[in-house]
């Protein structure tokens, strides 16, 4: 079959519409017509060519929502009509990983997902009889997508395409981390670097779970106003504090039980650790830092008991929590809507990533 | 009273030893005979002149083990007869710290032990008039010692003071590295940097929690005979691998599921977490390392899962735990004898130091 799709061709280049030729679902896969999808920073990232592991042509795109059209043989847990939200981060439910009760880390298609191609190590995509590579397993810019069935999340079917298509990354990455990877307990105090999509939905997930103070950080006073109607309960912008690390602590009264570090800036997310409480604070890394830098603290931070680890797709099991959180969602427990600043028709999925360089959008979402 | 004592009166310089003069215990204080002292890294560490924060004269020492003789008003927990163990790292039960159930390092007298004085401010020691300061709010090498009741683990009286002595922090810093900090469970795979004192506490630890394969890293092959008598299943040399962290990964089918650095190095707590298993890992920092040096690895492994967390102490609660792992010893789950290599008296203490410096001692006891 034939699907349009935005299609990357080289780095630092903008995407172009393409009318695609999609080979059909193989044993264990799934057709899926996307609705709507994201634009997220990890998408810029690989199109502006700093990821070393980004590969080219590919279609690009990792959080959409959609609607099961056919499925392979073999598959069982999915039938036509399904509505689903892909998973970059699949959930196999019997590797290593998946039975560790440990992590949400599934292995079971890392290999062939990171070279782009689904499980058997060929591509579903073509142009002329030129091969494009898969995304993340998901590549959402396209309107039809083949992706493995542990790659989907069965999700209520009353839920909106152009809101819940977040929960497939950035609503997930924050309040997950919130709530799987830090277990925040009610009455800790959170401390939140970066006030962007991700920061507002670790903000969010933080008042959900009973926080004490919710303290945002951030260099740019107008994201102040959004954030407090997101929970935060206290904003430190850095340029008016000679020591931000200390004005943390002071506020808190001894540290963060909790800091989340949502920019990808290295010095940030020392900045994050040494904020935390002695003896218990915990820091967890989100963003994602640029290729090559490092973190840094003296072990002492650690030895007097802080604790530093990450969170990738907020801890969440996809098949199993990403349907968690729709309904959360659909509850008002969390607040999407006011999120998704833009909706642009596919042609104008430049306009999307200029929008998010800019710092104008908080999400932009392409409807089909 | 007149009490005989190793003094250091600066760094670098051999103890001497003197006859000091003791005050009796004021409110909330205990007076106890030292019976038996360990002689530990963090000793010379202060006397060497390296700790940025070792203060002198002082009467070092913080590994001891004696019996209460008299008690200042206002004890209850401690009559004299009693069996104790000094504790560095007291245990108030009232303290913000002690009350949050998520450590172990009360902050009762923090401030006035880190400057060598009793709670009141003022130190207990004096010769010729002279104030001589206190250590770690131990200084066991002194026979006779005053020291706050929230300091003083009480022990059953049959246990030997020339072995539990050991217990005041080499032998707790590693099992409890091992139990209360990681919580390692039956069947994890723990991996072990360095073989001195506090590896081989670390290594009996994994074995009593039931550890799967426990292995050993250390560039001296002689620590192996030991290192397998206390539970070690696996031995390795870097000097014999090009890269240690590629031998461990591939020795444990992904990674360590708990890492401990012993040595205090930091390009081996680098190596510690990550050698770790990806999406559970966790790296726990036991070492004390220079002062001003720094850990340092990419973000990404944590993102993908690892934690870098450190104990102090082990996580022990001094009061609480400390009786227990005499318990543990009494009852043969731990072995500490053949931990003990040296028995001195007091006026050889300066020898003990040279066993230690020269890697001839596991531990040196001075005996009373």
């Amino acid at each position: 079959m034939k699907t349009r799709a935005a299609v990357a061709w080289q780095a630092g280049q903008p995407l172009t519409i393409e009318e695609l030729d999609l080979e059909g679902p193989r044993a264990g896969e799934v057709l899926v017509e996307i609705k709507a999808t994201g634009i997220c920073h990890t998408d810029e990232y690989t199109l502006s060519g700093a990821d070393p592991e980004g590969l080219f042509p590919a279609v690009l795109g990792h959080e959409g929502a959609g609607i099961v059209v056919d499925v392979g043989p073999g598959v069982s847990s999915l039938k036509p009509g399904d509505h689903v939200i892909p998973l970059y981060t699949p959930e196999c439910r019997q590797c290593k990983f998946c039975l560790s009760r440990k992590t949400n880390l599934c292995q079971a298609i890392r290999l062939t997902q990171g070279r782009g191609l689904m499980p058997d190590g060929t591509s579903r995509f073509s142009l002329k009889g030129q091969p494009i590579l898969h995304y993340m397993g998901t590549s959402t810019f396209s309107n039809y997508i083949v992706a493995p069935e542990i790659a989907m999340a069965k999700i209520r079917s009353d839920a909106p395409f152009d809101t819940v298509c977040y929960i497939g990354c950035g609503v997930t990455t924050g309040i997950g981390a919130v709530i799987w990877t830090a277990k925040v307990e009610p009455g800790a105090n959170v401390v939140v670097f970066g006030l962007g999509g991700i920061g507002l939905n670790v903000i969010q997930g933080a008042k959900m779970a009973g926080a004490g103070k919710i303290v945002g950080v951030d260099l740019n006073p107008k994201r102040e106003a959004m954030a407090r109607r997101f929970g935060m309960t206290h904003f430190l912008n850095p340029k008016e504090h000679e020591n931000i690390v200390d004005a943390i602590v002071q506020l808190t009264d001894g540290g963060a039980d909790y800091s989340f570090e949502c920019i990808g800036n290295t010095t940030t997310m020392r900045q994050a650790l040494e904020c935390c409480h002695k003896g218990w604070g915990q820091s967890v890394i989100i963003g994602v830092a640029e290729a090559g830098k490092e973190i840094a603290t003296r072990p002492f931070q650690l030895v007097t008991g802080r604790v530093w680890k990450g969170s990738a797709f907020g801890g969440a099991r996809g098949r199993t929590d990403v349907p968690k959180i729709v309904d959360w969602y659909m509850e008002h427990k969390i607040n999407i809507d006011d999120l998704i600043t833009h909706r642009l028709p596919l042609q104008d999925i430049n306009k999307g990533f200029e929008l998010m360089r800019a710092g104008e959008s908080i999400r932009s979402v392409v409807v089909y």
